[in-house]
């Protein structure tokens, strides 16, 4: 039998495109005498939809879509996902189904029994969990079809009581498939495929696991589809971070052992680094945009957000703005001249002397002698801002931020200033992370100056200013903020780790009472366990730690 | 037996407030001889509690500060409302959990089953669903105490299949208890006291029940604690908007048809203005704010806004600024005049034109003749957000943001301009409800002068620029956004109700394209069936109506 593994990068409410995409991949597949094609979660909507669930009219476009594709799948069988309505009484008024398509027939509905609903994932929100289960018969062989999280109760998973794979295995399948939309972060994978081979294993089964690619707004999706044999072994692995397209006949699976395991093996950064052009890229190209424009400050956030911005869009298309103002050191534009020399990225010059002297004159009379303060660093902060608003509605062009993760935490960013973006790049990369990107960045060739690595960083917003006036050494805000936001640990347990108390005390109370900011934020390009953004949903006005 | 209400304004997070609220509670009904004080859902924590629910250190909390409150309660009985831990392996890790305590002891734990998932609520992100079912039994009585939801499924609620007062019947228990934290939406009272009625009347029992009041951010929760007998006759009703604590002798229950029903009467736009003001005074009390600034344009929404910012804060917190530039008509400064002087507020009045210019002068060589645009509009809006936030960091006050619910809709907002504030007082109320919040305002007295209500609405952002050069009038484009945003139609169905189509497909597009906007816009006080913000989750990067 002859499987297709139809790795797509879907678009949210976009049938016509969604609806190509898999047409395509039927007829690529038939091409190839392909018995079965697998496309996957909720590929006809794109995931997340989110609240569009909720009307009528995007679930009946859904229905309509799928239709014309089972009338596309003569000669052939596919799965396809989507949501479907609860046809019950009672129960939410949605499923999560894979639909199983054979010769152009509509012959059967998988509805997903673990619904995630948990850090970004809401989908108990829309969706009634299946408590019946029934294996795919194709030519005379039993398929176990599953829905993603259906997979992940293999190991006590807290969460779940039932376990689909341990029901539908007393029909004797003779494979698994598991159809997926898995948001990345850079722990995933391997968890992931940990988890797929764990499945394999106890079910002593062949699994075909068929994931999404590609970026949603903030969410970002790997793909790295593959197959592995019954005995967990990874026989075949798609792309990660693109479309992909692969066939996999069963035969295979006799003579697993004469065929070495194709696993791409990733690091760290490199995957963070991935992710995050396939981000920026997917952001612009989906919104129809093609050219982005940031400020250029000098410091390593900016410079390293325009070289990703530069490889996702191509060099041509990254305007950079240095935006120098009396504070800024001189190495700070000849810095900025490097990098976009170095990339061949246009650029321009602006001083914000003469618009933040006017504002300045103008405030004079209200500010009645008060001594300069945050009002004034802020006040050269949104002058950057204004101008390069100006410059992106003029131009069409969308604003990147480039705020990191650990000033987004301790709120050491001003709203409406350089918090300003349409998207956030690296708002989920700690600082000590940005250093490592941007050696990353530099494997081969030195495109981020030294200079900008090795400096001490500074916002450069009064005379003399460092990061570390106010705050201690990276390496210790960032592990202390990945204990409090990754880990979710409390202060005294922090402080068990060896931190010091007034210092995790402070720290916790920064990150507490800045969610106002951070409310108002560009969506944040997710590669952790826990970004800011929809997967971490906190009260305003509270008073806890702070 | 003598029952009290305790309907406190708890304070997320806010142990010490929030158990000092609940021991005085305590105190005072043992003062009255009280049988049983009862406290609202997640008295202890504040509700919703959100993330911080994921913090072992927050539940503890909840933990110890219920233990010390057991204490308290020598010769008394109370229900308090916490999040307790599920000590099973399996299923979330919580519970919402109204404990019963009695003489010292905590002596029950009632968990919640029906857990609301749907709109603002995620409840079902932390806790488990309750299965089990047993009467709290008090002086040789036997109470029916359930939890908010608990008793939504009265008239078989599609979303849940088991009902716990069906359960909790064949207990024989002698009255009904149920603590709250219902939000509110100028529709939920009515709704709410028709399901508790229905409650009453379905089971012939009297019925307790106790909500939660305040702000919580967006949040709004109205009150209206109340006891009905076992005819659903509404016996005695607690404040709204406000705390309020109430004993109720239950011997008053065997002559309950010479008690002359108490319920108030509200009018919709009565309701969404105390909602407003309340919102507004609890979102500045529970930071540690006393004053508001704001930008007053001589239009209706900043003038509604500064009207009720002065009626929550009191009139000299409420700093008005007046910031007319080159497009302002003569009658804008004159209004706003009006405005402040009717309310003695104190204003200033700083002209944009300086720094405006100063950014034309500066943008020039790069805007390269191209001609006036949207970009030349919003940099006026943000000349006018960026002097706002100067004197809002230089003296500590909270930027009210002005923006009604129809221009958040269509996206007829400057992001970082206009779209600023800490708060969207009126960002949930559409264009005709502010101008009959405004009548209202006005009822005793003109505090808002007539010419702003009266005069066609304008941005003023270009010469002779009116709403209607390319809106529809308002009436029409409120009930297309009601219909789309409250109702979910999709747009053939809106088209049904008699809708231009190509303007149906035109406001739809509008509202769907600006989603990015609208995430990065201040916490909006929620007062209909669907706000922006928490309650409303769309995809930014999407193709659908768009």
């Amino acid at each position: 039998m002859k499987i297709a593994l139809a790795q797509c990068n879907y678009h949210i409410g976009n049938f016509a495109s969604n609806i190509e995409k898999i047409a395509s991949g039927i007829e690529k597949a038939r091409n190839q005498k392909v018995d079965l094609v697998v496309f996957s979660e909720l590929a006809i909507s794109g995931y997340p939809p989110r609240d569009f669930l909720e009307f009528d009219d995007f679930i009946q476009q859904c229905q309509d879509a799928v239709q014309t594709l089972a009338q596309q799948c003569k000669g052939i069988a596919a799965i396809i996902g989507l949501p479907t309505r609860n046809p019950n009484e009672k129960g939410k008024p949605l499923y999560n189904t894979a639909v199983f398509i054979e010769n152009g027939e509509i012959k059967q509905h998988i509805h997903k029994s673990l619904l995630p609903n948990y850090d970004i994932f809401d989908e108990y929100r829309y969706f009634e969990p299946n408590k019946s289960f029934e294996c795919v018969n194709l030519k005379g062989k039993n398929l176990a079809v599953t829905i993603c999280e259906d997979l992940w109760n293999v190991q006590d998973n807290p969460l779940y009581i039932i376990n689909p794979m341990d029901e539908l295995i007393s029909q004797n399948p003779e494979f698994i498939i598991n159809i997926a939309a898995s948001p990345f972060n850079y722990q995933q994978t391997k968890i992931r495929k940990d988890v797929l081979h764990r499945n394999a294993v106890k079910y002593a089964l062949p699994l075909f696991y068929v994931n999404h690619v590609g970026a949603q707004t903030e969410l970002l999706f790997d793909g790295g589809s593959l197959v592995m044999d019954a005995q967990g072994k990874t026989m075949l692995e798609l792309a990660y971070f693109e479309e992909d397209f692969q066939v996999f006949d069963t035969d295979q699976l006799s003579n697993s052992k004469e065929i070495s395991d194709p696993s791409r093996e990733f690091s760290e950064i490199e995957m963070i680094h991935d992710a995050l052009v396939m981000g920026i890229r997917n952001y612009f190209k989906k919104l129809g945009f093609s050219k982005a424009i940031l400020g250029l400050s000098g410091g390593i956030d900016s410079a390293v957000t325009s070289a990703l911005a530069a490889e996702a869009l191509g060099h041509e298309n990254v305007y950079n703005v240095l935006m120098p103002s009396r504070f800024s050191s001189d190495h700070s534009v000849d810095d900025s001249i490097g990098l976009v020399e170095n990339l061949r990225m246009p650029h321009d010059i602006i001083s914000i002397e003469h618009a933040f002297n006017a504002f300045e004159e103008s405030l004079q009379p209200y500010f009645k002698g008060l001594p300069f303060n945050i009002a004034e660093e802020n006040l050269q902060a949104r002058t950057r801002g204004v101008l390069l608003m100006a410059l992106s509605n003029k131009y069409g062009y969308i604003l990147l931020n480039t705020s990191n993760k650990s000033e987004a935490a301790v709120g050491y960013g001003t709203l409406y200033g350089d918090m300003n973006g349409g998207l956030s790049v690296i708002g989920d990369v700690y600082k000590t992370q940005v250093f490592h990107l941007a050696r990353y960045i530099n494997r081969n060739a030195e495109i981020i100056p030294e200079n900008i690595i090795t400096k001490p960083p500074s916002a450069e917003l009064r005379p003399d200013q460092k990061d570390t006036d106010s705050l201690p050494d990276y390496e210790v805000l960032d592990e202390i903020l990945y204990q409090y936001i990754e880990q979710r640990l409390g202060p005294n347990e922090i402080v068990k780790m060896g931190f010091d108390a007034a210092l995790v005390k402070r720290i916790l109370k920064l990150v507490n009472t800045n969610e106002y900011k951070r409310y108002q934020t560009p969506p944040i390009l997710r590669v952790s366990t826990k970004a800011f953004g929809m997967g971490r949903r906190m009260p305003i006005v509270a008073k806890y730690l702070s």
